[in-house]
This record gives structure tokens, C-alpha cells and sequence, in this order.
């Protein structure tokens, strides 16, 4: 795809989005908190989840009064290793990060923890929380609920969110294992993407009204659950889909996304959320975890490709060189984007120096 | 698929079952647990992993030494909501029956419990291990490692194991939610079935040495992740098979299967597992909870169908219709399991009143 980018210095990017955000009314570590998060994000090359959506996503839904940026949290817990968490309509950045850190909390002393949230807002990547657990040696996940934008195998009603899951996991020398995937076959940013530049998508990604495949992504339609039709699977990825429901939005005490109520819009910024962190040395020595980890990478990056493929990727090996080259060389934003930094810094009233 | 089937009465079977591993040196309890979950297997329709696997699987590798009938188990425990256990090459059924056991006392103490099993062998069908929690009001889980079958996105050698995942989630009125499924496309079950009755396989399933589509299920070959190709997700599938590893394999101390040494025949029966179990109450009252579960069941099941489709399932729903008919009926064995079956009673010396 050959749109025009320019590289932006990261710690520029987390600094004006700070700024912005605190002209929406956020408190200033909580800025910090979702400007890292969106920031670090596009460092990992998902570029459909970072600061393309500051303006358009969480500037907007807070200027809008669908996110309340002084919540009230509030955390019901009777066990050591659980706890829920009411979000208060929350940036669900901060929500998320908090509910992430309560999780480690409680697995730095039972060894595992566990948090169901209710009442969050949009939190971006999944990664970014299943990430956290990495400093501390530990096995972290995230997922969120959503919007239904998915079908279940045999209709062609929105029936699920994309509902992403993430998992990360420490490794030694090699990067840390980070699976970041949405439940269905592609995350509804891939669509938003090849809108945005004119493509054509390919057939297996959505279907129409009639249960057609749609490679025009302006037509409405469905995206299919991951695996596609029913004989490739397709109810695994709607299975996984409505287990990403039943943590995030029934454990949590909301409720799957089939259920919600309200406007589009207060659907579309809504999320419940699920966070776990496993301590590993409350299974194993770290060290001999590490080392075990590091040997199966490279077991699997030593296995013959097929013409064409220069390497074999375990997951988050991909998004850590683009980081490498990232950290150093700036990110590359699309003009689109630039663009609507720009306005946004206009808008706002903030000076504008990317 | 017109194959010949017998109706088999499902207390007999189990009993029949657990003679035929007493007769091979199977300790009386343990013998009844291995026959129960075989049977609930049969009972539910999942005809790949239950009786069918007696004769040619579990009974087999305790002759040939393969499986330990009276293993020394060890815990290794250093918090109260994780432990590591080291299966010392026990039957599968009877060390996954124990470790989920100990991850639901730890579940009712802490809220969470999870457990990593190495040195264990085949425990059939991991949705037996994750429905034991179901009694106890806790969200079950529980997925195993095994002999590489799959292929990494980009190559064509085995790679990882099919490394099936199940949750259980109790519901009130509605039946379980229960997903167990291979992170391939399909399991190497459905393959087997395959070539059992001569059909062909779809495009999607396999790839040869070339990568290209099997359709032929007696060709040499590989499984496809979940997702099939990688513009269809097959990264999500392979990253999922990937977690299960790194959860059973590696956090157990034992290791990816890519890195098993030994004869194909030892590769092939041994196993690596990983439970977990949450305290639904820990999290909201259980009432609660599973009136959102039959609420969101039912919304699912109202959703409109396409041409053809009678009804939408929910991961579980199509499973416990089965059972029903099942318990009332018998279970439907093809001919070839009734002969395997009868020339195990021979063999062993027992009585075949099936």
C-alpha cells in the first residue's frame, strides 16, 4: 500500500496526546496513562488501534459525555484471587490499566488474579494490559466486549463483538509471546483500512443480508466469526467470541452485547472487560521457564518456509521488530492522520509540533 | 453418512469399561473414572474420543508399557491458587481428573485455581475435565498439549499439536456453556472418520508437503491451524495452538511438543495439560449470573436463520440435545467399535454383554 506517511517521535506523539487529552478534562496521569497506551500501540505497528482513534474515538465520545473522565471506581471483592470492578463509564485506558494492576496485585500473592469490569468504555489494543504482567514476570491476558459487528454461524444478523482476546507471556532472549487477536476472522479495523484506501477486501472476511461473501467493504454486511464457514470452523471463532461475552459482560454482572440497550453511539464507545495474570514462579523457577520458552521459539523459527515466506513468526515477534525500527525511527502516521492531529490541535487549542 | 450403528445402553458400556481396564492392571477407582469420561464423551456425540479409542489407544499403550497404572503423583505448590503437578506418566483420564479436582478446592478457597500438568499421557476429550466444575458453580477450563499434527502459517512441516481447548460456564435453565475445540481447523478425529469411510475431505482441512489443499485424507499431510491461510487468520489458530504450549508444555516444565524426543509411539500418547477453575461467585451471585447466561442464550437462539439452518447453537447446546437422546437410547456404535469391542473382551478374557 503505497499512502504516504511521515515518522513522528514517539515521545512527541505520548506528549501531545497527553496534552489533548487533558484539555478534554482528563486528569493528568490518566492522560499519561491512555497517551502511553495508544502510543505504544502504534510502536507495535497496529496502527488501527492507536492515535488514528484519538480524535475520531475517545476526544470525541468524551466531548460527547459518553465517557466521564473523574469516575468513581468502585472494586467488590471477597476472595483473594477475584474481584469486579464498576468502571463508572470510565476512559477505558485507565479503567483498564487499573484493573489490570489489581489483577497482578493479587497474583504477586495467591499466584494467580483474576478481574471482571463492568461499565468501562472502548480500551484499545488488548495487548497493551495483557503486556503489563511481563515486568513482573508473570502471564498476563485482557479482553474486551463489543458492539456486535460478527455473525453466528447460520445467521447473518450482528449477533457478537469482534470481542479481541490477548494473552503475553516473558520469554528470555527471544520477545515476549503477545497473541492479540479479535475472535473474528479479521478485527473491524482491517475494513475501516481498506475503506479508507479504495481496496477491495477478500472473500471470506464478511457476508451480506443473504449470506453472500461481500468483497466490496462499503457494502453492509457481517464479519464471519474466525474460521469463516461452518465446515472451516466458523463456530470455533463464534464460540470463542461468546466466551470473550460471558467473561467480559456476564461475569462482570452487564451483560453480552446481543443484550445491550442505548443509541449506536453509546453501544459503539461501551466495553466490559476481563483482565488475569498467572505468577510463573508459582509454577516454576522463572529462569528455567524463560529458557524453555526461548527454545521453542526457535524451534518454530527454524522450521523450512515455503517459496516466498522469509520467516516463520510466533506471535509478537512480528510487532517487535516493527517496534525496534519504530523506537528508533519514529512512527509512520498516515496522512489522514496528521491531518486530523492537526485539526484536533486547533481545536483545542494546543500547539501542535509532531 | 449410512454407517451401520448399534445402540449401546450407556451404564453398561461404562461398566464394560472399567473391567477391561481393570483386567490390564488399572486400580478399581481409577478404571471407573477413565470409563465415565469416555462414556460422557460418547454420550455427548463426540463418537472421535470416547469408547471408540478403548481398545486402540488406552488399553494398547498399557500394554505396551506406555502408561503408568499406578503412578506416583506429585504436587508442587507455593501459593493457594496455583500448583504444578508431575503426572508420572499415569493414565490421562485419572491425573486430568485429579489435577481439575485440585484446581476447584483451590477455586473455593482463593476464587481461582489453576493447574500445570507435565508428565502425563491422553486424556480424551478436555470438555469432560472443564464440565466438572459446572457442580460447583465455577467456570471450568482445562486443554492439553499433543503430538505435532498442524503446520505454522508459512510452512508445511508438524509443527503443533491439534492442542484442543474446552471452558465449561454453567447457564440456569439453558444447557451448559460448553467449547471444546482444536486449534486446527478440525480435529485429527475428523480425519480419521475420513478415511474410516473412504469420503474425501474440503478444501481447507490439510496441506501437502507443497502446500497445497489434501482432499484425499490417506495422503501424507498437515492439518491447517484454525483460520486455514493467513489472510484468513490461520496466525490466530497457530498462535492460539501455540498459548496451549506454552500453558501445558512449558509452564509445566515439560515443553512444546515440537521439542518431544522419543518414538513416534511414546510422542503419541503422551500429554501436557493445564486446568483452571473460577469461583462464579466470587465475581456476582450465581443467581445472577446464570439468569444473564439464559438470558443471553436465548437472545442468541432468537436470532433469524438462513435458508436451511433450523436453529442456532450455542457451543454446548447441539452437545446436550445428543446427550439427551443419548441417555434415553444408548449410545449409536458403529460396527467397527462394537468388533474392536468384542475382540477386547475376548482378549482380556471378559464378559461382552453390551
Amino acid at each position: 500500500m503505497a499512502t504516504e506517511r511521515t515518522r513522528v517521535d514517539a515521545k512527541k506523539l505520548t506528549d501531545f496526546a497527553t496534552k489533548a487529552l487533558q484539555k478534554v478534562g482528563v486528569p493528568e496521569e490518566d492522560a499519561q496513562i491512555t497517551a502511553d497506551m495508544l502510543v505504544a500501540t502504534d510502536l507495535r505497528g497496529v496502527d488501527s488501534h492507536g492515535v488514528a482513534h484519538l480524535a475520531a474515538f475517545y476526544i470525541r465520545w468524551i466531548k460527547d459525555g459518553l465517557i466521564n473522565v473523574k469516575p468513581q471506581v468502585k472494586i467488590f471483592s471477597q476472595t483473594p484471587s477475584t474481584a469486579t470492578m464498576d468502571g463508572d463509564q470510565g476512559l477505558g485506558f485507565v479503567i483498564g490499566h487499573q484493573a489490570m494492576t489489581e489483577a497482578i496485585h493479587r497474583a504477586e500473592k495467591t499466584g494467580a488474579g483474576f478481574i471482571a469490569v463492568r461499565n468501562s468504555t472502548h480500551f484499545g489494543a488488548a495487548a497493551g494490559y495483557a503486556m503489563m504482567s511481563l515486568e513482573h514476570d508473570m502471564i498476563g491476558m485482557a479482553m474486551t466486549n463489543s458492539v456486535p459487528e460478527v455473525v453466528a454461524p447460520g445467521s447473518t444478523k450482528l449477533a457478537v463483538g469482534t470481542n479481541p482476546l490477548a494473552v503475553a507471556v516473558p520469554a528470555g532472549k527471544k520477545p515476549p509471546f503477545v497473541l492479540d487477536m479479535a475472535t473474528s476472522v479479521v478485527a473491524a479495523g482491517k475494513l475501516e483500512m481498506a475503506r479508507r484506501e479504495g481496496a477491495s477486501i477478500p472473500e471470506g472476511w464478511a457476508i451480506d443480508e443473504e449470506g453472500k461473501p461481500i468483497t466490496d467493504p462499503t457494502k453492509e454486511g457481517g464479519l464471519l466469526p474466525l474460521g469463516g464457514t461452518p465446515t472451516l470452523g466458523g463456530y470455533k471463532g463464534f464460540g470463542l467470541g461468546v466466551l470473550v461475552d460471558i467473561l467480559c459482560g456476564v461475569l462482570s454482572g452487564s451483560s453480552a452485547s446481543i443484550l445491550w440497550k442505548g443509541t449506536l453511539e453509546t453501544r459503539d464507545s461501551a466495553g466490559n472487560h476481563f483482565f488475569g495474570a498467572l505468577r510463573i514462579d508459582s509454577f516454576l523457577p522463572v529462569e528455567n521457564f524463560k529458557k524453555s520458552m526461548d527454545e521453542m521459539i526457535e524451534a518454530f523459527e527454524a522450521l523450512p518456509t515455503l517459496l516466498g515466506i522469509k520467516k516463520i513468526y510466533v506471535a509478537g515477534g512480528y510487532e517487535a521488530e516493527i517496534e525496534t525500527d519504530r523506537k528508533a525511527n519514529g512512527i509512520p502516521l498516515r496522512a489522514k492522520v496528521i491531518q486530523e492531529l492537526q485539526e484536533l490541535a486547533k481545536e483545542l487549542d494546543i500547539e501542535y509540533d509532531l
